[in-house]
């Protein structure tokens, strides 16, 4: 997690290196992509790696690159005796294939299907097997469900620690986007204001069939997210109709929502019309997976369940 | 909690009796309010209660009714060593005087201020204190804050878990209401649907300034619930306007809320106007105090944050 999403355009990959039940290396891969995860995690523990297992999150690679030697290889020519991964590289020039070179080498390598490891790389694999960004959408509202007051007041329903975290979610994000009417209306800089991560503000995108403003990248339709090849993680802050845009079209992978302990009143929904027909077709599809206090806000997390086009997990080598 | 709503026309108090730090006996307001807690407690302990400690809710009373000894005198003849109360009896014929008695007969008496005392007696003290029941608001809810679909569908939003916690709650109360619309609309049965608890459906109240329905009283305005002398405890179900009418009255207490891990879109607002002038006025009025998971819903509870109308807490004899 710490490597996204500065790993671009690599997928943000962990390592750990353990031995005798402790961990001695670990290692995420670096900005721009290189060094890989598992090749800084190797590098730590130089002769201590004897003998010892390496996690990661993901397959090694099987490829040679023009940026330095594979993982594979370089796991090939160490003295580990196990090498477990998470999940299984989607990518064709790996896709098993890693692991396979590892265990010709006379080390153990295993898959063992990880769904925090599969969550880790969200952004990567929905690109993978999707080929689209994974979709986040970012909800704020009050108790009974408003995101701001009939009147458009909407500043401010969550408190400081929320919004610090909303900051935090963009600062994690490739790009940003709002709807044109938010756009032209609010004028939001979408920018990440934290302390040291000015610079970690993402691209911005807004969701119009018109010309896009200057310094922003336009699309027309929901679907054109499928053309953001160098996006791995797309973070949505509204409006309604853009909300219900992307919902419609079953494009939201997560829903991130922040609740303030207030009572607004008829004021303006989250989300629009997404042509539900009936209230049955709405069940079944989301699964809260975190939830925490931020000061007297409450915030939720909750991912599509939808079933699951990973490689099998049955897959070991 | 046990004695709610059962204790009628009587607080519901619960009592134990503790001697080298076990309970020894326990005790609650009986159905129709007697025997009282600690007249429980004490028959039960029996002799064993010889130097004990006695704790109760609310101070023991001290009037004498037609109906039974007062609790004080039976504390004052028992060989109890000290009695803790955790809320002073704010009835004018108690009031301290419960706990003056007690250690006046060689008992030490101690009131210990305690919250979770006082919100197990709310209705009782909002009735003393305020003249009117403790008033509950029920929200049911999907994420994007729908209560229905546009279409008017809400069957069903929340699962079964959260419909039965309803009930529960329901037979927690002594009057349900709901508002004139919603009557003539959904015609609901306001009833409590639990095994063995269907004799526990409360007295059911419309907010109309038409005639009552059969069977049903009619509240032309939320300031009639000031009438309701024999309310302890109040339940709101709905719709819109009947919400905000009593919370733009400032008399709801506390809002329970259900949330259903679904998106609706565009669908029908909990919360009606409640007159709101400015986003800042809506904070620092509602703390949330309970929440768990029921099913793969969310329940939560948030409580009014009022200045305290309790008797002073440094109130010790």
């Amino acid at each position: 997690m710490r490597a996204r999403p500065l790993s671009h355009p690599n997928p943000a990959v962990g390592a750990l290196i353990v031995r005798d039940g402790r961990v001695i290396a670990r290692g995420w891969t670096q900005a721009g992509g290189r060094p890989h995860a598992e090749a800084m995690a190797l590098d730590a523990a130089g002769d201590r790696s004897d003998g010892a297992t390496l996690y990661a999150t993901l397959e090694p690679c099987a490829h040679t690159s023009s940026r330095g030697p594979s993982c594979t290889s370089l796991i090939a020519s160490s003295r580990l005796a196990r090498v477990v991964a998470g999940v299984v590289d989607p990518d064709p020039r790996t896709a098993g294939q890693g692991l396979a070179a590892i265990s010709a080498a006379g080390i153990v390598a295993e898959h063992i299907g990880n769904s925090t490891c599969s969550a880790s790389l969200a952004g990567y694999l929905t690109q993978r097997q999707q080929g689209r960004p994974h979709v986040t959408l970012k909800l704020a509202m009050s108790l009974d469900g408003c995101i701001a007051m009939a009147s458009g007041e909407s500043q401010w329903i969550t408190g400081q620690s929320s919004r610090a975290h909303v900051h935090s979610r963009r600062a994690m994000a490739d790009a940003i986007l709002v709807g044109g009417e938010t756009w032209r209306t609010d004028r939001p800089s979408l920018d990440v204001r934290l302390p040291g991560l000015e610079d970690r503000s993402p691209q911005r995108l807004v969701l119009t069939r018109g010309a896009a403003p200057e310094g922003v990248t336009a699309i027309a339709a929901p679907d054109g997210i499928r053309n953001l090849a160098d996006v791995q993680y797309l973070y949505i802050e509204g409006g309604a109709q853009t909300a219900a845009a992307f919902l419609q079209a079953d494009l939201v992978d997560r829903i991130e929502l922040y609740r303030a302990p207030i009572v607004i009143g008829e004021g303006r929904m989250g989300v629009g019309d997404i042509g539900l027909a009936q209230l049955a077709d709405a069940h079944d599809r989301w699964l809260l997976t975190e939830r925490r206090q931020l000061g007297t806000d409450s915030y939720e997390a909750y991912d599509r369940t939808r079933a699951p086009a990973l490689p099998s997990r049955a897959r070991n080598t």
